[in-house]
């Protein structure tokens, strides 16, 4: 089963690398961006086959080490893969 | 109009940054983390309402600066915002 986490900063949290893309993008040329945010995606396979259990355990690890959830906001999304068995 | 870019290294191309997260999940005692891999997420507001001229600019934000295409994939998604004005 795969999961996908996104970590973002939270709002009101500044975000310096984003605000550097902004600028970059101005200065190329690319007009009417008006802001930037920067975070990360973190694409997890996992052994575990039920949803439920598999989003249980990936919340616990965005708590323990995938966001600081002091600045950071998370969401995972749980994406059960087509299973090309049939079942019985 | 929001557009939400995500980065990440083509497949064959060693992430080593993943590959720490799946060791730290493991010696954490998060068993089943078969793979791991980060990427970047890039959230950005435009002032463009048109949904097909905001996703060909971003298109071309990603090959010139966002995304190193020899070692990035990127993908874009468009979220129209909600229009609380009634059209007439």
């Amino acid at each position: 089963m795969k999961a996908r986490v996104h970590v973002t900063l939270k709002r009101g949290v500044l975000d310096p690398q984003g605000e550097a893309i902004r600028r970059a993008l101005g200065t190329m040329g690319f007009d009417g961006v008006e802001s930037v945010r920067q975070g990360k995606v973190i694409e997890l396979e996992l052994a575990e086959s039920d949803p439920a259990k598999a989003e249980a355990a990936v919340r616990e690890m965005c708590e323990k080490l995938l966001a600081n959830t002091v600045i950071e906001a998370y969401d995972v999304e749980i994406e059960p893969e087509i299973q090309p068995e049939v079942t019985a």
